[in-house]
């Protein structure tokens, strides 16, 4: 009998692992560079804690259940609920702004497909407390930096910009309702995307409201979007503007958002979304937390992993050993492993075979791992302090005392 | 309405993940300085899995339920399952010693009680393919390595050591039969914690045979106990042997172990087990992974993290930056922001008010942070390209120039 791996599940095989703990690196120094401390909450949350305001009807996307104590639980499906319900739990207590970050795993029960599993690694960076429009260009910064160190340039990526507030007094200058908002919204956020939904912003709004509309996603007028102009200074001052694209049609499907709003894409297929982020000034609260305004975003692995293969910028796992000890002979097997020890308390990683010592084998073996230097323990030298160290490059070998070697 | 943390789950606030990462980091270091790589694999695997080898009863343990594809599946208590799988799926293909180790977390549907919750963080070391004793050596000495790099010496833990086959052949020895093995074993197990062990021994196996495993536990018989001694001697070649303490009363609970057992306990209560391992060469063809010997250890965070707090030695949360950058009024924000962009980018963390410039509260703010110094940004040296840089535990000040500044 072979048991797999659920559908929609990864193994991380150490070829695998390396390359996310290489991203999830990444991720840890862009925000802690840039001030923010890295948080955790439990895998596992009470499912209300998710209903409580996206509905019922999200949990037909969560790995929903109860527990042996009768408790309705959830994998959790993302990470503000939580960050809300813990910013509350301390809110008085913590100095403001609350710069925080995270880097969970989240579990959602969807359909597998290509870039979407049932589980995925994401990157959260949120700033609570803070409303002025230099917090949101931070953050816009701190994203940007991450895709600068895996090498992602101006030229691969691009980050459209917009502001909702900017959004809807646009559509209120053309008399569009306020309840008529959500839907012209969800129309305007699939025009890069869907060729029908021109068709359908004309059938709703009429030929001429429509078309005005489309002329501003055509060109942004920026002229009249004052909300975003603080923003984008500051994002000048940060040095990403190359990678900004203010654009009217980006309005990030989720309800909450209440100010700057931000997508990263791919430039290649314009069609992936890397990461997404915005101002949301009341979800804190609304997920019983204190009322702070907030905003943040989320970067996830399987696109942005995806993205790196294609460029061939994927990070290389790095060798398993930076050295390999290799005994000359079976009664040197136990001063390889003093040398072993040595090596490893200076911190450098070494390895020896437990048992067999054909020297050529070994020497192979090193080769195979990557290995950078062999360290040779033969009876003569170690009987005299020293050992040989060998460069697997070069070739070349020189003696060293064991009290010098590291 | 106020939501909370699910009983025995963990809230990990920034200065607590601090500390969590700190101990992650010293595990990851000393695995890999051993040559061991990372792996992972899915946080939720088939029920099915996790019963197949331990019995439907360990399912009252776990965090089961359906999918919504019907599926019976359960949130992970370990990862030899996981690593025989993956294993398997691959066995051909993996040159051999397999050296792997990770760090997951672990769900346990228990009562919560002091150092014991339903989720926890775990070490583990595995070698898969590797029969000699060389490789138990190795793994005892990369868990010791981890806690002396921790601060715990040979003073605050001991590792007691034993090996499955010698226990099981003193007890032929003395005419214990192969059926009656588990109980007697599961006895000496407890002989060390419960003062009614002993008697339970006697009422068993009758006085004599009683008093004699008492003195192999008063003193355990080293001279022979042959299968140990080429671990021990590997042991000594690795540095570790003042950690280790023989001990007959050593047989860890589960029952697949099949050669050299061990666990770390704190020497202070002597009851804390802070790690266990052992051979185990029938579990990976058992959970249906190939026939290969294997050998490892777990490492909980849990009592780990107790006994750090109680010796003052857990590890401090380092100052959320280094640098805190103080614009001299409004019209320096901006070129505060270039400042602190130029840090960023030379892997300096730093940080700076986003609206308020009231050089006084700013300056507060940085040494409340930690910070450990100051960038006065002000208008007259800003237009020179330069800084003053001020130095926060000494009070020194000096004009820095902008490209200089790192």
């Amino acid at each position: 009998m072979r048991f797999r791996a659920l559908p929609g599940f990864r193994d991380f095989y150490p070829e695998q692992m390396a390359v996310r703990r290489t991203i999830e690196a990444v991720w840890h120094q862009a925000s802690r560079r840039a001030g923010f401390q890295e948080f955790d909450g439990p895998v596992l949350e009470s499912l209300e804690l998710f209903t409580s305001k996206s509905g019922p009807e999200i949990e037909t996307q969560l790995y929903a259940f109860s527990d042996k104590g009768e408790r309705r639980v959830a994998l959790r499906p993302e990470m503000t609920p939580t960050l809300a319900r813990m910013v509350g739990a301390r809110a008085g207590g913590l100095p403001k702004p609350i710069k925080w970050y995270c880097v969970p795993q989240f579990f959602r029960y969807e359909r597998p497909q290509r870039g979407r599993g049932r589980e995925f690694l994401q990157w959260n960076v949120d700033v609570i407390g803070a409303s002025e429009p230099a917090a949101d260009a931070e953050v816009m910064a701190v994203a940007i930096d991450a895709l600068r160190m895996l090498g992602l340039g101006e030229q691969d990526v691009v980050m459209r910009v917009n502001d909702r507030r900017f959004l809807r007094r646009m559509l209120q200058s053309i008399d569009v309702e306020e309840r008529e908002e959500p839907e012209v919204l969800g129309i305007i956020d699939k025009l890069a995307r869907d060729p029908a939904a021109a068709k359908r912003l004309e059938e709703r709004l009429g030929e001429k409201r429509a078309r005005e509309i489309l002329g501003w996603c055509e060109r942004m007028p920026l002229g009249r979007a004052e909300e975003l102009e603080s923003v984008l200074e500051a994002c000048r001052d940060y040095g990403v503007e190359a990678y900004l694209e203010p654009d009217f049609k980006t309005v990030r499907g989720l309800a909450y958002y209440t100010g700057p709003v931000w997508e990263i894409f791919d430039r290649g297929t314009q069609l992936r979304a890397i990461a997404g982020g915005g101002r949301y000034d009341e979800l804190i609260a609304a997920f019983g937390g204190p009322d702070l305004p907030a905003l943040g975003f989320g970067m996830g692995d399987v696109v942005l992993r995806e993205l790196l293969q294609e460029k061939g910028l994927e990070p290389e796992a790095p060798p398993r050993v930076e050295v390999f000890v290799v005994p000359i002979g079976p009664e040197m097997l136990g001063p390889a492993r003093q040398v072993l020890a040595r090596l490893r308390e200076r911190g450098v990683s070494a390895d020896a075979p437990y048992g067999g010592t054909k020297v050529g084998k070994a020497l192979k073996a090193a080769d195979l791992i990557g290995a950078r230097r062999a360290v040779l323990v033969g009876p003569e030298e170690w009987a005299e302090g020293a050992v040989r160290v060998k460069d697997l490059a070069s070739g070349q070998e020189q003696s060293v005392r064991l009290e010098d070697l590291e």
